[in-house]
């Protein structure tokens, strides 16, 4: 149990003054002990009662001071969608750095998560981690501001959108990806080069393309819109998306596809209409996961340091919890092209 | 805290008397409340002083009744390593069930995890989750005394070796789907079909095996020992070993390759040496991770049902943690084979 603490002042049009724990109980109209069940996030508190005094919380900016003493030895982490070994990676770098912390890793996905009554940040703030782990995942308002009130830290690991300067992210060299990448095809003397992008809502999907925009147009080489093509970063849009490429009279002779899931899909693409890689067809994907190394030809693609973001996401949300603030409220790690056998000259003529 | 109970009388040779936590206390010269800290994993005691009192609670097979009540809504799942699709597949169906149950996955990875003075199952004692998942990685003697002490129920899955009668564990049928594979591989016309083993140590890997003797010997087809080449499931396993198969004048046409990385990694083998696949070889695979529906071309195989298997392993330590019994120490759950492009007719001559 915390005694009531003064809660920050903050200036956001609707409270300047500072409210104390009793003080936010008597507006509820509610006992102290009640709000900090709430704040526990016991269960027993009637769902009306506990979304009152959530949001006056919440109005208030109230903020739990000396939170580290009752830490549990735990880290939330939060995927959207757990799958791929994209998200393997991450795991394996906070569960690495965790683990040397003395911290266990807590992991969930978030699609779907809400319970009737209890929602996952209710859980969040029961348990009482060191820090959450949120990767291509938002939070809404009202979840960071229950993280805040708890003084629970919370970083978002490779933003899909733009997260916000209020918000401490990590993130990879995207657009450097996507430059280095397309240049390595330009250099084995590929013209005709065409790129699947990931959804249009994800920032670093636009980066990635931007990238390989800029990489033809510093080459001196025409952009043509018509060889970039739009996926959604799963294996079938690398395959059906790469036949709207394949199919052209004018099909290009190297693809930048943009993750190594859509990689493999176009060598299916390829292999269906009879053409070999890397002898008819140069392919170079994106983020280097256990996937590129075992495809057949191995594939060339882009290094996204993964387990390293992981670990620097960890390493920043422990820094929070410590009081101290984040380097920069975004950092970037770098990518690295990993050339492997996916990647030749174009053919004779081609 | 939890008072003190009289431990289950058992007869294991060293201690068949019942003993309260005090007398543990006695016997180990210490104070009841330092039992009690050491019970709860807590950081505070001596290393010494909690490995005597530990070794007393084993002697005696002392158990904390009531342990529900102070359970926090975690569930631990442990990997030997935290690799591939595979491991993915498991961790999505134990989060699933979990989820739907209230609780929250705890993750680790045990290789290396032992840190000196508080090992991972102090950690574990001292978050009391509702129970422990281990997957393919065992437990010691003190290790289970120490979660049975507790009340802290554990389950293990597809266990590498033989977990004995007294830790349920849940697995699949490997040995028919040996079977099912090599007779896919017979019935499309093949005679001289290899096969690459996982490591020897595995009852997993020897039960796959012998499925696929079983099916050319039901079949009336010679069993050539040449033909049945050693690997450890990891990729490069498969291409090497894959190598020994293929350079072989009398080379096999077909390949029941173990599990689904082998089966990736001879794909390159034989890409390397200019054979098609299926064309001039069939290759089978096992698992069913994402890896083969995304190999080009997609790989027949034989699946495990690994989320099934995860939900049924929690469903186990659920039940178990509520005072029933699991209904068998072992269950196996169907394999079944998934045909898909890798698999054709031998070629005319092989």
């Amino acid at each position: 149990m915390t005694s009531p603490q003064p809660a920050d002042t903050r200036t956001n049009g609707r409270s300047t003054q500072t409210a104390t724990l009793a003080e936010i109980a008597r507006e509820a109209g509610v006992s102290a002990p009640t709000v900090s069940k709430v704040l526990n996030g016991r269960a027993d508190v009637a769902p009306g009662t506990r979304s009152r005094v959530e949001e006056l919380l919440r109005t208030h900016g109230y903020r739990r001071r000396r939170a580290e003493a009752s830490r549990s030895p735990l880290i939330d982490l939060v995927f959207h969608e757990l799958e791929s070994a994209w998200a393997m990676e991450v795991i394996r770098g906070v569960e690495n750095v965790a683990r040397d912390a003395g911290l266990s890793v807590v992991l969930s996905e978030s699609a779907g998560r809400l319970t009737p009554g209890r929602t996952w940040a209710d859980q969040v703030a029961a348990r009482r981690p060191h820090g959450v782990i949120l990767v291509l995942s938002g939070l809404d308002e009202s979840g960071r501001a229950l993280l805040t009130s708890r003084s629970i830290p919370f970083v978002v690991m490779d933003p899909a959108g733009d997260p916000g300067t209020d918000v401490p992210s990590i993130g990879a060299t995207n657009w450097q990806g996507g430059l280095a990448a397309t240049r390595h095809l330009i250099e084995l003397g590929h013209t005709r080069i065409g790129a699947i992008s990931g959804p249009s809502r994800m920032m670093c999907s636009r980066a990635r393309v931007d990238g390989y925009r800029a990489a033809l147009e510093t080459a001196g080489l025409p952009v043509d819109p018509e060889l970039i093509v739009s996926g959604d970063f799963h294996h079938d849009a690398g395959y059906q998306r790469g036949l709207a490429l394949l199919r052209r009279e004018d099909r290009p002779t190297a693809v930048f596809a943009g993750n190594d899931l859509q990689a493999l899909g176009l060598y299916e693409t390829a292999r269906a209409r009879g053409l070999r890689v890397p002898e008819d067809l140069s392919v170079v994907g994106f983020d280097d996961t256990s996937l590129a190394q075992m495809a057949s030809p191995p594939l060339t693609t882009v290094r996204q340091p993964l387990r390293e973001m992981g670990a620097a996401a960890l390493r920043t949300a422990l820094r929070l919890a410590n009081g101290e603030k984040a380097e920069s409220h975004h950092i970037e790690l770098a990518t690295e092209l990993v050339v492997r056998a996916s990647t030749a000259p174009p053919p004779e003529g081609g």
